[in-house]
């Protein structure tokens, strides 16, 4: 059927899956106020396909020639992820800064088995980068909202997968083996948008050793496959279609949920890793290489916004002129635009996987361009928060702003700058409010991998023999080591006469 | 009558105060279910009046022989304003960090005055000082629930009170003079606990000019004055009562309310200031030095809550030996006690007021302890944030906890080290989401004065004179200025043979 | 004659210029011991043209089929930038992190007045694009050694030019036109290598007003020319020669003069700018389009150069294991790594100058990569100190180690790990301590304009309508305004049946 | 004899000692031009003791009616402290910011062991105490220079001492028990003024486990020891008594030197610890808690020099009005004072030592004191130097603004603001280049323990129960811990009616 309408997407979540919310059984996701909220942003990433403005940009013709997400397509070059990165902009843009979740962590799950099942299948003899292609293929002709499941519960996280006392199902594990599948069981935590998705791939959160094979495992099964259940988090939220309160939360609730695998069953088709315990953390890194883009890509959007958000705040208190402010928004600048050029850089400076046809993101520059922004955001949070001033913690109520008993005074005192009418500064700080949460916080350093996740990335990577060799040249070290950069330079002092 | 309990002060609410609450008028605040809360957390000062275990130190007897809260009695020593230190840390700690608004903010303000005020009567031959102490004694028989109304609402930021263009009240000005008292007009905001209190005590935003003279006003009314109306802001808490969601925001509500003075009469008798623009300025100074160091004060008592919830998840998630865990929680240590030493020097190395037997914390250490606290706060939120894990943007209701169909497997996987109650847990990750919040945040740089506010300070007390004359002796400048400290050294080098 | 060898560039320096050093005027600067320690330095590049394995980098056939300079040649594309970049990249790593400066800041004073001189010539109709090129090309035929002299010594800073009060000439000016060309009066400061150059081209350091006019000035002169005395400043470096002592600072002395014209006469030919005064502040940014892109190219490979000493001082010490070693270790990747990122990309992105077949660095990025490396230099000091540890201070002398009474003792007790020889280790930190000075640190933030240059450029360059234009759609302003990218974005919420 | 004159303690240092500087052996540390500024520095101490303004603050009379350093006598009570800190700060402020060595960092030792002393002696049955007394009685008398060794070379940082592979002399051991002594072999490093020292006292620098018990070893020997060597740092001042290009420089050199023990005899009386390993880690503790205490003194006295540099400078150079010089005048300010205020709560909190009339400084508060001051030292070279200018590192010498030839050239462009003498600007310039060096830098952080080493204080020594109490209240977590702060509080909500 290839690309769908939102409402052919919604459609498609009546198939009685098992979610909870807020204590309540949830019958139909796609008629409950809070979810329904979840699956219309969900859905914006299915209108945009039939958008004439940006069809051209998300969609392409696959070799049957059916029009198909372009996001469920291999990635080929530098073109192609410079294209996903314009797509996932696109997104980000639309949906205030957070992509919809019905393809934008499930594409990175899929590239990711993409490119490490070829590597298992090299080693083991398996045939997981078939069952990839086919499962590919599948996404898109069903054209399925994915998404991707991967941070286990953890349990203590001083130990690992198979040392946890309490009970061994603190990270998902195969339980059970068959001719036709797997059996798996654990729980997979923060899956954004999971109650309201079709599809979800499984992957390994970590690096595992042989003791930990049985947690080596990846796969995929429909949202509602028997044994599995969707507990929601409670939602950032308060009062859904409220766009005046809470313009952003009440267009964007991801709804992240916890997906609880209770003994569910997986045919062969869709398992992708079975106990390649060398590879699992291989899985992970790789992934890690593909979403690491991907937030840093609406991450960068976001701060166009948080941005352009200070910088209207400034102008609406009469303050655009004064010295310290034009100092934080220079700083909140600088801030968007080298996020975005560090990830640009991690495309265009892609990696080509050997023996193969496929690319991944500049590691080095993914990790680096998650990190900053990641690193950075409090420091940012600080500074929209400081121009905006106290209002942001005390503003009033739209009920009251629309009561009439109280709209005058609201109106009358709560102006800035003579010409802004109050309701636009009352918008703007409610939108403030909205994009300096603790849920806000929380997802920027820990989404996509916590700070420390990117810092040992970074150091695994970095090159530190050319490091040292500059240094050794330097300080005049003569150890016998020779570095294909730095041997060859002419030495001080040359003859000058 | 002196001390009341806490029901007493519940019922004097009952007075057909004008209080607006999500668009409805609320006829008695002290049946709200929202505003409840925050009337319970201000009873908190009347219950502890009563506390044999703290009697002894939040009241004293006054010179008629009554007992009265120690808060309301003026400041006379370093021995005093370290007790009300003291008193303030057990409110704090009675109210996780956040001292009940019954006398808190207003004792500020009435110190503030008490100071002043006798400044203004030695320029201008006033008797206002003797007003003070009249309304001091009011305050001290009628144990009144007091808040202090500082912050205008400021329209435009770079133009002065007069100089504002959409209209004249964007700070509370006199708009009419009678014999027996004034009428006042503007609007207040950012006023915690109005809706709850009996008093309400007005000082000057900030210093002014002549032509600014009309905004140079100090007065005090009651919460019921006619012409007052009080509108709430909009909640953080979303569920009264639910303290196992919102362990804190369940516990306290703040009702910073917006108070609205429309034509309000005041008369002479609680008049503080009237037209005395020089001193505008001082007042608003004056009540910074109490309020900086009431606010380090509860802030010191808050980070003893912050680092503490940080070692426990540590602990909870079986990484309390982990390196970089170790790291943060040092700095969460070192960030805590150093708060804690910076404001108790404030009141060790207090200032005396000048011909008067006052005191008032030094203004310089007050200074640095606000600003110290608020400018790593952020830091302190991204370290606990990072400590704690994607979970606390995640963690699903209690509702869903609660529910027998999803106890078991909430329970079962967001276990964290072997021994632990995962309810322990969950209690911890939710008292962290309730401590990192776009509104503390908002109001640890805001309240008593953004950081610019503290610049300010800082650098109008420096001792530059100081300063420069240590860099012109070290760097041998001979320009003919004199510094008693640095003028009788000697000087390199000497004659040693 | 085109490319020269060292030696013939270090001949053409005995040309009677008026030097002075410690006090002293120097008769023949190639002879001096300490200034010939500079000349030594500007010489590798004549070296390097003449090496095998990089003369087909840094040289270039001209039309006239003489082997010349590359980086003497206009730049066109992305790929020229990135070439340019190289070859900074070359000779940073041959200079220990400081690119020679033979043409290093020359050319970029160079390509500024090749552009600007285009704007001018369209606006004013004056022929001085024509002299520029003719410039050009005896500098590719003389192969040059050219210094770029910009910043005035600014007498008071918060005054312009023409407003300084001790004297008129803090900043350089036309004291006289004559026919046949103009004289010029004034100081440039820290224009290193100036006393060991050939040719000097001088850039207005700001932007002009009308009454600025006679300081809106950019002409070339030779490093002789009359009138022109050059002040050394006082050297980093105490003991020329001694490599073990000094590994970077017996090497690269920079030699940083003071250039005074004390009534130099500039031909017509070799005038750029005269009185043009609204492009005086163009050249200066354009210029630091080009020159914060080489600054931070040879950042890129300093930091190279850091990080490794960082790695291999703390692999000597055994710590390499250590957590928060590593911790800072992975900083200083990140570092280093984005620096390099950022500048390239300036490159990757660069601009075509309108009606021009001229390109120039993205100035956008060209300002965040120099801000970003010297913003956080003082951060990377600080870890390199912190891991190397106390002993960069105390370290012995050379002298000492060599001395036979007490080589044993120091070489006994000033081991590290075990197997890595001490002189190794020693040598090491002497790399550290040069690394890290005072001199270093103000290089890092003043050279190619202070942070507070950079700041105002990313300002200037911000687009904040497109961030404000997210803004207001995300809280739902409808102010009229509109923004190609956001405005054909659909709305929330859409419809989904 | 008491108290001695600078010429007493100078003719001292005439005794053999055994001191290399730069390669040479020096016969007569008094006489050398370089040590010779060491020993000017030094006795400034001296100097203080007869001069009328200060003799009241340093001296005090024995038992025996003597008039005595009052620095070498036991702390009793915080109003000795704060005296010692007030000695330390006059030291300080003579020599511009570096207290001179002669008694500084000895008395701190001499502080540790009479603390710990008394400790080991009620374990052990040992007299040390009484041996402590005696040596203190000792330097009373003599008025001796006396300078403490602490840090060992120490290897491989990742053995301990017993563990060093390459040979075991990495810390400093007993390598003999005599009955009348014992000797030791090792090396100390960093040992400022050493060579211009009477006596040396030792510490163990770190804990000690059983199996390093010959490790654990206290003593005091003359600077003449016979075995001892004592080995210059390579000096940071090149040009000795040119007090206008290092104002700092040319007055302090404080000569850190490597003190080896090549198998020195320690006859019994001078023995303070031997072997007793489980009280090594003590004294180096109980020594820290004294020398951080000294350390943040000097260093608030160094910083008033540093922020007077600043304002000094923005004032010469007519920025004291720009807003961003003034922001960051104030963060200095706010450095200097805070520093100021955390070393004195070290002495107004100070600890008693049980069962004995002795205190010492509050280890929290001195090991933040410290942090906090080393920790922010890289941002306010930062600040100043961005402050200062690019001039810092190119200023010319004092030859050439002496020369007549180019004098006047240099007084004309070097000026700044109207008014102010260039020479006056430039001594500035060059003690701000004085200032902030490597040398500085490292002193900061490592001197008196590394960075690390506070850490590790501040989280030992953190009321972990505390802050944990107040977390599990306010998340209500009931799991039967019980803490004396928070059990008595009332709980949320009490009854209001």
């Amino acid at each position: 059927m290839a690309i769908r309408t939102a409402q052919q997407y919604v459609e498609s979540l009546r198939d009685d899956r098992v979610v909870y919310f807020m204590g309540q059984r949830v019958k139909d996701v796609t008629q409950h106020p809070i979810l329904r909220i979840c699956a219309n942003w969900m859905a914006m990433d299915y209108f945009l396909q039939h958008d004439p403005n940006y069809q051209g940009l998300v969609t392409e013709k696959n070799e049957d020639g059916e029009l198909v997400a372009f996001v469920f397509m291999p990635q080929r070059s530098a073109g192609d992820l410079l294209r996903l990165r314009e797509i996932v902009k696109l997104w980000a843009r639309v949906c205030y800064g957070k992509p919809p979740g019905a393809k934008f962590v499930g594409k990175d799950g899929l590239n990711a088995v993409t490119v490490v099942t070829q590597r298992i299948d090299r080693q083991f003899g398996t045939n997981y980068a078939e069952r990839v292609e086919e499962y590919r293929k599948y996404l898109e002709k069903t054209d399925a909202a994915i998404v991707e499941a991967m941070t286990d519960v953890k349990g203590d996280r001083s130990l690992r997968p198979s040392q946890q006392k309490t009970h061994k199902d603190y990270y998902v594990r195969i339980v059970e083996e068959r001719n036709d599948g797997i059996v798996v069981r654990g729980a997979k935590a923060h899956i954004s948008g999971a109650p309201l998705s079709n599809e979800i791939i499984v992957l390994p959160t970590r690096a595992m050793r042989e003791e930990d094979k049985d947690y080596a495992v990846s796969f995929a099964v429909p949202a509602n496959a028997k044994g599995l259940t969707l507990i929601s988090a409670e939602p950032e939220m308060k009062d859904a279609g409220n766009f005046f309160d809470y313009p952003i939360g009440a267009s964007l609730y991801l709804n992240d949920a916890m997906v609880i695998f209770d003994d569910v069953f997986v045919p062969n088709e869709r398992v992708f890793m079975k106990g390649e315990w060398p590879f699992a953390g291989q899985v992970a890194y790789m992934f890690g290489n593909f979403h690491r883009l991907s937030a840093e890509t609406y991450k960068a959007v976001e701060l166009e916004l948080v941005t352009g958000a200070a910088a209207l705040m400034a102008e609406y208190n009469g303050l655009e002129r004064a010295s310290h402010i034009q100092d934080k928004l220079t700083w909140l600048v600088l801030y968007t635009e080298a996020t975005e050029v560090l990830g640009r850089a991690a495309c265009e400076h892609c990696v080509s996987e050997p023996d193969s046809d496929l690319v991944y993101p500049n590691p080095m520059y993914a990790n680096i361009a998650k990190f900053f922004f990641a690193d950075n955001w409090h420091q940012a949070t600080k500074y929209i928060q400081d121009i905006a001033g106290g209002i942001v913690a005390t503003v009033p109520s739209a009920e009251d702003f629309m009561n009439p008993e109280t709209h005058d005074m609201i109106d009358k005192y709560l102006g800035g700058k003579d010409g802004i009418p109050t309701e636009h500064r009352i918008r703007l700080i409610k939108l403030i409010r909205d994009l300096t949460s603790s849920y806000e916080d929380v997802l920027t350093i820990h989404a996509e991998g916590s700070l420390a996740a990117q810092k040992l990335s970074i150091y695994s990577l970095a090159d530190f023999e050319r490091y040292k060799a500059a240094a050794k040249r330097a300080a005049r070290i003569k150890d016998g080591t020779k570095h294909p950069i730095f041997s060859p330079l002419p030495e001080f002092p040359i003859e000058i006469a």
